[in-house]
């Protein structure tokens, strides 16, 4: 490769020159008609293909768990104890404080929040619907099905901003010391979606301690990819639960988990841990709509794993899949955008996603250029609350699904796009 | 057995000689320290054991359903096309009108309510929620769990009279034709819970047509035993989508029903039926809360069924175990409780549940009597709205779950607290 010049340097000849350069790499892309997916942090069949004896399991004649309860049948609200114990560990939480559900942890965050509007929470005055009017915190670029929730619902959100190490928290203590009308914030404290951010102990400490106006404030704490990583250790999920409870705010966090991204992405279990008080609160409207969970499903998945450590040697051979993956996404990255300064991307140390920061102004002008040339990028924006990025400047890569051929070949096209783009907008300025 | 007297003709001398018999009855039967359970429709274990091999399906490598859909990533908020083929086959509703869910049709049910009090049907002029006041219709006797429902999200319920051919449709007619806070209706068509009577045509077509105030009126039509006969022949579903779209009114009917009572009872599918706005309607909000069902318990469904025929064949295995349950009670009643006219139940023709009642008054001592001995019985009043049966005097009896020899023991303890239960209430009269 050629050294490049950073495009902010170049003269107009230069940037002509450059511009005319990707114009012609991006016509022998188009001419290749793709149909690349980077959109959605969907597991690769061959990640699925790790789990396929789920497809045979329980197994014959097998339907009871280890306290002799019918899985087959009505009942049992909780879910297995058996398999709480499994991700209890994991995730650092009594098996009493866990429950397990079917296979969408969204569902629990969403009936969370109807709970709360429809019911208010056991810390409310009244059912949050009856407020004037409620808000969330929606740290940025976060995940847009978090934000697609509250947007539905008529919460106001109000976005703060994504660090390294987790949220401004200074900005959030601010926000909720003085404003009763914040009820909750959405977090993804562990390789964060789609920064990949890990949020630090001290950040975690803040969150559970920091006094908030409102006394059912709430931590939608969405721990997804706690057993994710990328590389050989793996981040420490902080025990929000004890922290919150130390600080005198027992009912502070809830914290959500599932199996769609260790075993089948639309067939595993969930979990939701929280305080007692607000589990015994959660199961008593649960009980109104559901007679308890798929619990076969449940007892599937206890004889998958069998135990914590058979869910680490699992996500073991997730990562050999995924890691050379973000490997190839990040050289292409290198590679291409590293010395023209027109970029840049967070390197996750786990997670399902890259965030990728482009010239201001030209995300969406990178990703017209990618769908037109057959590779579909996440919306402009989705990474923000109403879907509005205020710079139009990121764009969330999942490399997870595509064969590493189809990936290379999908990264070196956004490249040329984000090029090609920031040459567009150079070129208009000067 | 010697001819009984009728309690009520009874003289003072008969009747306290009849009240010191059954005493020393249920003194033998207190003696026998009983521990069953007569509480809800839960299926017997080896009615469970029929779908046996749902435990190792959908089998080695198999995770495609006809479309080539893999079923073990997200996605697919409909369900699987050909499961929704086969229900929507023996349900009569079209697969372009019928979702296929997880495993509670209860859930579907709920939602609907949620998602009609907190953004209004599309026929509303705005948010449930927002209205003053919220109704809904409940024949009863009727299903507590559709009861339960309401009640928690504070909805006013109207209980309406229940009849051997469906609820009273003119007293319905004339209450939603001029109060525009009737939204709604729950309804089981065919062998309701707990009466077992079956919706005539008539009535059917009445609750399709019948003018209403409110102009997002709901038919809740919870069709949960429409392949559950105990005699040879099944009783027909109505098709009351097209019935109600030919009387102009196609948004009103929300069809529900599930395999909890054909497979397994905590790990079936659930389905929704109703027209391509509400359909549309439903998942806008659904997609919210969940990336899709558990399709690859839908394609161990469709790979068990194969066909409707299946799920017909299949039924008929169930009738084998529940026909003779159901005779052997209502033998017992009649044996027991025939001559002397303290009783009255009916006699279904399918479902899970006969409906008993005592004389007016004796209902809660009954059920206090039999859990004296040992005999769960569903709690008194709760097949009515806000659990509240006036006449003190109904009871559900859910005869699938014990063994024969058990239900016998059961229904015989049962006969004699409804004789004591009868005596001391006649003796406290007179």
């Amino acid at each position: 490769m050629p050294i490049q010049t950073q495009i902010g340097l170049m003269s107009h000849e230069e940037l002509t020159s450059e511009h005319e350069s990707q114009s012609a790499k991006y016509t022998q892309l188009q001419a290749q008609k793709l149909a690349l997916d980077l959109t959605r942090g969907k597991p690769s069949p061959e990640q699925l293909d790790l789990s396929a004896e789920l497809l045979t399991l329980p197994g014959d004649g097998d339907f009871r768990d280890g306290s002799g309860t019918d899985c087959r049948n009505y009942g049992g609200l909780t879910g297995l104890p058996e398999l709480r114990a499994i991700f209890g560990e994991l995730l650092g939480i009594p098996v009493a404080n866990l429950l397990a559900g079917n296979n969408a942890s969204l569902e629990i965050m969403h009936d969370n929040v109807v709970f709360s509007l429809l019911h208010g929470t056991p810390d409310s005055a009244r059912p949050w619907a009856q407020e004037e009017k409620i808000k969330f915190l929606c740290p940025a670029p976060g995940y847009d099905r978090h934000f697609a929730i509250t947007e539905s619902l008529g919460i106001e959100m109000i976005a703060v901003p994504m660090n390294h190490d987790g949220p401004d928290v200074v900005k959030i203590a601010e926000l909720v010391a003085s404003d009763p009308q914040i009820k909750g914030m959405w977090a993804v404290p562990v390789y964060a979606n789609p920064t990949g951010a890990v949020y630090s102990e001290e950040i975690v400490r803040t969150l559970a301690s920091m006094p908030t106006a409102a006394p059912d404030f709430r931590l939608y704490w969405d721990n997804a990819y706690a057993v994710h990583p990328l590389v050989g250790e793996t981040a420490p999920s902080y025990d929000i639960l004890s922290m919150a409870a130390e600080a005198g705010h027992p009912n502070r966090p809830l914290v959500f988990a599932s199996t769609s991204k260790i075993t089948f992405a639309g067939a595993g279990v969930s979990f939701f841990g929280s305080s007692a008080e607000n589990l015994a609160w959660y199961q008593k409207f649960l009980g109104k709509k559901s007679i308890g969970p798929d619990k076969v499903n449940q007892l599937r998945h206890l004889r998958f794993f069998g135990n914590a450590d058979g869910v680490r040697a699992h996500m073991e051979k997730h990562r050999a899949f995924l890691a050379p993956k973000f490997e190839l996404v990040l050289r292409i990255l290198e590679d291409r955008l590293g010395a023209s300064k027109v970029a840049s991307w967070t390197e996750p140390k786990g997670g399902y996603f890259i965030s990728l920061d482009v010239v201001d102004g030209t995300a969406k002008r990178v990703i017209e250029l990618a769908k037109n040339a057959g590779i579909a990028l996440t919306a402009a924006g989705s990474a923000f609350p109403y879907s509005t990025d205020p710079d139009d400047r990121n764009i969330r890569l999942a490399p997870s699904f595509p064969s590493t051929a189809e990936l290379e070949v999908a990264m070196d096209g956004v490249a040329t796009c984000v090029l090609l783009a920031a040459t567009e907008s150079r070129l208009s300025e000067i």
